[in-house]
């Protein structure tokens, strides 16, 4: 007996709904009784011998913002406090005449450099303020962290409606406290301020939070953007050079990512390839330039600036491209991204050996071997690629990324598949496509070989 | 400087966004090039001389499935194992040779009545399966029973797509199992078995989630719906009758409701009226007889059905038009809610004294008395609502609720409702109208007194 399905014995009536007198009433399909404004919503009902049943279906919108910007904490420039808000909102909010609340968590080690900016851009703009710091590392990454963070968001007071939690500080930090704001009065507002480049093209962008569990890398989480995610490329002059490479790799990445998601234009729209093959040549010629100006605009060489500008804008918008319509993840396959295959087990494996995008960066190096194997990239291509990776002083091999971990990693995931496997690979400079099935073990073992002979010493160097 | 504003400098660009071979690419709004399916999803792009900003829209829809049914647990009744999926999805899970597996947190008295045919009815289905019985009361509910739960699903293990962790209980129990599935690996699953009446037709067809924190009720939480609610009546009968008339008093609140909702429709559509003021009379006639049987279908007296069917069908059906238009509350002043404007703080002060339908009802009785003051309602109509709540075995007055606390929460409530109360106060039998703005002190201590004089005594009765 199955009483919810649409067998020949049930009846089904489609509800919509409408809004009158401020309170929502369900009319069916057929008859249309009162007018007021009609929900997305819908109701479905079905009645059958074995009972009644209702399917609701009930669009959310989210809505944030991303804004890049600079000199954010200059008390002259508004973006920190109002840059979430619409003119309107904006509007009726500063005809309040009450002073505004916010409530600050910041990495430690960014407080120690820019707590004291923080603070006066609080004071000077007449804010009623709470600055937490917090050691917000990969090991810290806890549910006892996001405790910590609602305790003294609940003995300050804020107003769940018009007084974002702030959060300033690298991945960890940003997900800890979009966590913490998620759940505290099932969701207040909350705003991302990355301070590491990883962070700003990866983590401040979307909608997913979290915390490690358990020994398993953000088990426990949610799906709850920011209203607003502010980025300023400032912060960068900051972070050691390994924090940059970090984030360069994940920017390699999303190039390729980007080139795969255009893969399809190409023969409509014939500029896509010749675009993207361009960034890549880019990465290739102002990389190591970009890594050591840390991507700052360097105001006697302009040129520069069109570079890191250009390069973090793609990223970005490729990032955003794939989150928008996909926020919640429903669609499960696009978790299996270019470099995120092996990656995860080596990262957890050797924590903190390996930083993130170093992991990510092993991975992408080991499956350009994969693809000329396969005879998808040519061995001058994979040169190309490996020796740009090199250059922006990225590890490109690793001792404990064995053919049993890689042969471990793709069986995991192929559970998690519904049985099949989707593996991006690099078919030039700068593009990628999908591959749907398994790799065969004689491919695996020759690509690992030959990648451990040519790369094995190139730590060394 | 707002550099997120469409002032007169910056210059806006609509995006869609397209899918192409499995990824998702924005295209202007002018220039369609790559033809694909379109997400309802839009990404607008400013550009002004501060910088580059993005508004990202993104719609997610949740769907769900509310079913009543009868003899959940009885083995032949597919409900329980595979009433969330639909046809399709059934037959591809049925495809796959794996036995299910399906980890149930139940409640641990209702694990003591119904444990057994549980842990039966999925040994008969072969599912591997593990029970994990809680004492999930008021007084428990927090942040460590989640964790408590987390812990054990993790170390069972379950397959995030495709097998939803089961909740059998009350409200609390629907509430805790719900925050956990939304927290494990960022949305779990899950299924609610209301065994309450007051969970059946409030908790457990919506999407809250939820723990007390910090002294505050609900504070933690999320809104994250179940993928099915099993409703079956028959749990009732093993409920001690005050649980019954805790249940009857969210009814007799949402009967009220409903006609609220539908009072704009009474000069367009006529027949709404007069259907839910014969709702109000079949529960001053029917009600205590409905609770004595507590719900149950009489087989000898069969029109006992219809009244329990009708009344729990409207009472359900009024949730689902509240919920799916507003999944997310981000219409907040829906919060505010006929008899929720004083019983929160009056249930919190008392706790455990007051089950929740019991505060809820409290708030109600003193509402009634508001309206005969203001003038909405005759002494007649009062006194009949009064009776049917006494019939039901309701407490109508209590000596915790003095005008202080009426005034205190009141006050509260405004704080929160951006300068304007939103009031429903009964305006007939089974009639309701939402009123703005505060009551005057003139009103609200004559009514009190009036309430003090009439009902003090009535629990001496």
């Amino acid at each position: 007996m199955i009483s919810n399905n649409n067998s020949s014995c049930s009846q089904q009536t489609k509800f919509n709904l409408v809004q009158v007198k401020g309170t929502w009433i369900r009319q069916s399909d057929q008859f249309q009784l009162a007018e007021g404004k009609l929900s997305d919503a819908k109701i479905y009902e079905n009645k059958s011998e074995h009972g009644v049943s209702w399917t609701v279906v009930s669009p959310v919108v989210f809505t944030y913002r991303v804004i890049q910007c600079k000199n954010i904490l200059d008390p002259t420039n508004d973006t920190l406090l109002w840059g979430h808000l619409g003119e309107e909102e904006l509007k009726h909010t500063l005809s309040n005449c009450k002073p505004p609340k916010r409530f600050v968590v910041i990495d430690e080690n960014v407080n120690k450099l820019y707590g004291s900016q923080v603070s006066q851009y609080f004071k000077a703009r007449g804010v009623v303020y709470k600055i937490l710091p917090l050691p917000t590392t990969e090991e810290n990454k806890c549910m006892e962290l996001v405790t910590k963070i609602l305790e003294e968001v609940h003995e300050f007071g804020i107003d769940r409606r018009s007084e974002p939690i702030v959060a300033i500080g690298g991945g960890v930090c940003l997900d800890v406290v979009g966590l913490a704001a998620s759940l505290y009065r099932r969701r207040t507002p909350y705003i991302r301020v990355p301070t590491t480049l990883l962070s700003y093209i990866d983590a401040s962008v979307g909608a997913k939070t979290g915390v490690n569990f358990a020994g398993g890398k953000n088990k426990l989480g949610s799906y709850v953007p920011p209203v607003a995610a502010f980025l300023d490329c400032s912060f960068f002059q900051t972070l050691p050079p390994r924090q940059i490479s970090n984030g360069m790799a994940e920017m390699l990445k999303e190039l390729t990512q980007c080139c795969a998601d255009r893969y399809g234009m190409c023969s409509s729209a014939g500029m896509a390839l010749m675009k993207h093959r361009g960034l890549f040549e880019l990465m290739e010629t102002e990389g190591r330039k970009l890594l050591h100006t840390k991507l700052q605009v360097c105001k006697t060489r302009p040129e520069q600036e069109d570079s890191a500008t250009a390069i973090i804008r793609i990223a970005i918008e490729t990032m955003l491209e794939e989150l928008a319509p996909n926020l919640w993840e429903d669609d499960l396959d696009r978790l299996v991204d270019f470099g995120h295959l092996i990656s995860p087990e080596l990262e957890m494996r050797i924590l903190p050996a390996l930083l993130h995008g170093e992991a990510v960066n092993i991975d992408m190096s080991f499956m350009v071997y994969v693809a000329v194997q396969k005879g998808l990239l040519t061995v001058d291509e994979k040169n190309r690629i490996i020796q740009c990776m090199l250059s922006l002083e990225l590890p490109v091999w690793h001792q404990d990324c064995t053919l049993e971990l890689v042969q471990k990693s793709l069986k995991e995931r192929l559970k998690h598949s519904a049985g099949s496997l989707r593996m991006p690979l690099p078919t030039g400079l700068g593009t990628a496509e999908i591959f749907h099935g398994m790799i065969g073990d004689g491919i695996l073992c020759q690509a690992h070989k030959k990648w451990t002979d040519e790369l094995s010493s190139s730590g060394d160097k």
